[in-house]
């Protein structure tokens, strides 16, 4: 039921005034997406699934490409496949050999050299652009030419004095859409994280004024205006309903949250940077790429930040977060939605979606789909 | 294969003749259902879902509450969430506050007290008529004023001297409309449950003549006529194959077995009378509460009644019959059917759930169906 | 996602050229099908599905008998009942009791011997054509009267010097037709069973020059005219990479490998010949028989063959070669497919399915499929 909800929620209109966004079941087409860990892929194919496409990646002599997962002879996966000669991949079934570099068909191991079937324009496998940045295997999916990669990565992580932990998380649920808004939700923190082990060591306040802020190097940022550590309901009671003076040091500087394009989620705490990469694999499937940035060149800060890592932003930050929000994707079922004040940033990243991507501009679709109610402040 | 053959069954022509019968795929709306047992449900909230309608049953300060299981905000079902202030559900996610008797947005414990969003017309959540009796919670399921829940419960559960075993099973697969309809099949049990380790104490006659009975007060009944212990067939013989005349003592006096909206069967027995009540959680799946009743002041009789319950019932009646009967329900595949003279009292349920059921009646639906060819005596 | 790319495969253009293989989906009808080996068939009724049809076979008296599995009464599979008379089966729900060799209603064992039920016209049950030779049970599927079953068993089975050894796989995944396919299908063997333990002791060439050869006896052969054992790819370089010399003894003359209708594949090795026998569940579900035929009636040669099979062929044929292949029909996606010069013998198989099938002609259906394109050396 739940995934019957979500799958409407997938196709149907989560914002009938953006009908781009809507439109983006599978993802943002035309730009690049994390695809794995640079440790992860080596001298054999690694399959992976991006934007609904089958992709295969694989190493040779140093170099790393980037295939249609699927032999255009019979249909099987390339990535059972073999690498037979330096630069090919061989095709499991019957040796369908092709060339990494340019998908082109230049040998059947079961069929003698002089084949006819070579050189057939129906039997050459599509090329993905695949390019490695900050430990992590970037790959271009679209249908116009892709621009430097550089152009989709936070430019921090590419500097030299980035230290970069990431992580990969697989066979999530729920639509990517979900988990990006999801990450830029301003509200959520305050109510579902309360109960985390993080918030052990934090104080969440009652309510914040934020102010949704473009700025010209296409982060879209929530702005903290004012912050309300505690607040009296009129039907309710005081909230929170413990007092947490001792916990509210340094709150305020700790967090900047933004998200870019094709959905980059980052937050700002003092010393630290976090990424949250949202990657569609399918309309009810995700990837995430947990990035953990400190910049330093100082070697004795960047052991002291791995330490900090492995024994607390690890088990607590991501392990603990993201569970919770990754339960709440999974669960939620929209439309409809009654989106409320705080949500104003999940309005103003769909505007972005609709009005910012990249590549030509995709027509309104005929087929009618509900219309939302969103409240905005 | 099976699953499809059934959801087919669910959905298209059980009995042409009678289409408010074949719509009720979801059950009988207005009526109460039973949902849970009294003791299941406890301070947090509890899961349930009846006639394809999620709800969320809560307990505060002695009383029981029932709402839609889905906040309007994101739709994160409320079953997840906590009750932060006394007579109020708030939603895991956002902290969104509704009061359990009204189902009102009183409050979001992530936004500002004066926040816009509450006593907007489409945040209010859909609360649910609930009533305890008999140790079982009863939810009104339906779009008219509900009349009380005394209308829909058998009387002799309610009075005084009522000794009460109450137990639900959940899960259980196939439509209800199957599973009453077995509850009240006066056939099979002479077949099927010979079988049984409860038959190792009983008799089974080899056919019976069966009136069937509408009374005043609602039941629809069966009224043996004659019993037929042994019998030959022309082509096959003698049956029961096995002499059974030491086990005949008794039965005749000890079934009387009736049928009553929108789902309960009753069968009496020398002593003590067994219901159950069949309840549609959607198309394809059930709960199904198994009643016990003793009517007794008699602190001695009603303790000897427990043993008796505990021992030999539980596990034989209800167990053993249940089982067969739950695995047939699974397994059956119409339409088409062919009814024979003892699915007279089917074919006289469909009626009385056709002629009978509360509400506004139902048109005829414009889609076709197919016909089934019911044999009546 | 294979799973549905399979299912198109299942429903569309395989080879738009051949509307009735095409349309072969659940199988071929109007031929005898292995259902089950003949030591599997006790005196309790035994569940089979052919051809998207649910049958039951039961012994009695020395007799096989084929009914449909369902019970006309309320659907219930006759396999879960008994056999309560001699010749007879009786439903586990209401005792609806079938003559085994007409499948006629002869008595309701919970109803009057004069049960009125009796003879109806929709109360009868199918019989199926039930036969069993070379230790197999097989069931004739179809429409028009049944020719002899040995016309569709390959007469060296059924020889008097015939030893056969037979064994039945089930739950295999994937349509009939790409299995058998996989069977006649020349390319496949030469790269995808290189890796297989049996090809330790065997050598693989290059690639073969073959022919398609149709005979008399309804067999489709594959007939080798040259046999070139390594060569040198243009592009790639030697293959095969390791010379393999000492492997060549008695290759050339171990295979003849045929196809007949409706999908049993031969292949003959020195002394001994093997049968697979593609039987379709339903759309994406298979048996598949695998049979070793020795001709002798030596009793020590057929001890000697008793052991080989035993230690080799059912070890390192059927088990490694048979693993590959169902793991490539379970990947399969098709189409679109670009056949290469070794596929000429799946061609003309389809060709063979088009042209030959027993019983009249399929129109062409007026639902568009998509095309193809099937390279023809």
């Amino acid at each position: 039921m739940q995934v019957e909800a979500r799958r409407s929620a997938s196709n149907r209109d989560m914002a009938a005034a953006f009908p781009r966004y809507r439109q983006a079941v599978l993802g943002i087409r035309n730009y690049w997406y994390a695809a794995a860990l640079s440790r992860e892929v080596r001298d054999r194919p690694y399959k992976v699934r991006l934007l609904g496409e089958d992709i295969v990646l694989q190493r040779s002599g140093g170099t790393l490409h980037g295939l249609r997962d699927r032999c255009a002879h019979r249909g099987i996966p390339l990535s059972l496949g073999s690498s037979e000669y330096p630069g090919t991949i061989s095709c499991r079934y019957h040796g369908f050999t092709y060339e990494l570099s340019s998908g082109e068909l230049v040998g059947v191991l079961s069929d003698r050299p002089d084949s006819r079937i070579c050189g057939k324009p129906n039997v050459r496998v599509k090329t993905y652009p695949v390019e490695e940045r900050a430990g992590i295997v970037w790959v271009y999916v679209g249908d116009e030419p892709p621009p430097p990669v550089e152009a989709d990565i936070p430019p921090e992580l590419l500097a030299d004095d980035a230290l970069v932990i990431a992580r990969r998380r697989s066979q999530l649920g729920g639509n990517w859409r979900l988990a990006a808004e999801a990450g830029i939700d301003e509200g959520h923190a305050r109510f579902l994280h309360r109960t985390s082990l993080w918030a052990t060591f934090r104080a969440f306040p009652a309510w914040t004024q934020v102010r949704a802020q473009r700025s010209d190097d296409g982060w879209l940022s929530r702005v903290v205006e004012h912050i309300q550590w505690d607040d009296d309901h009129p039907r309710l009671g005081k909230w929170p309903k413990k007092a947490a003076w001792y916990r509210r040091r340094g709150f305020g500087a700790a967090r900047l949250v933004g998200i870019r394009l094709p959905g980059i989620v980052r937050v700002n705490f003092a010393g630290w940077t976090s990424y949250e990469i949202y990657v569609p694999v399918d309309e009810d499937q995700r990837l995430e790429f947990l990035v953990a940035l400190k910049s330093t060149r100082s070697r004795s800060s960047r052991l002291l930040f791995r330490m900090r890592y492995a024994l607390l932003i690890h088990w607590f930050f991501y392990g603990g977060f993201h569970a919770q929000d990754n339960e709440m994707v999974q669960m939620m079922s929209i439309p409809p939605e009654a989106l409320y004040g705080p949500d104003r940033s999940i309005t103003v990243w769909r505007k972005m979606v609709q009005d910012d991507v990249r590549g030509v501009p995709v027509p309104m679709p005929s087929a009618g789909g509900g219309t939302s109610s969103p409240e905005t402040t």
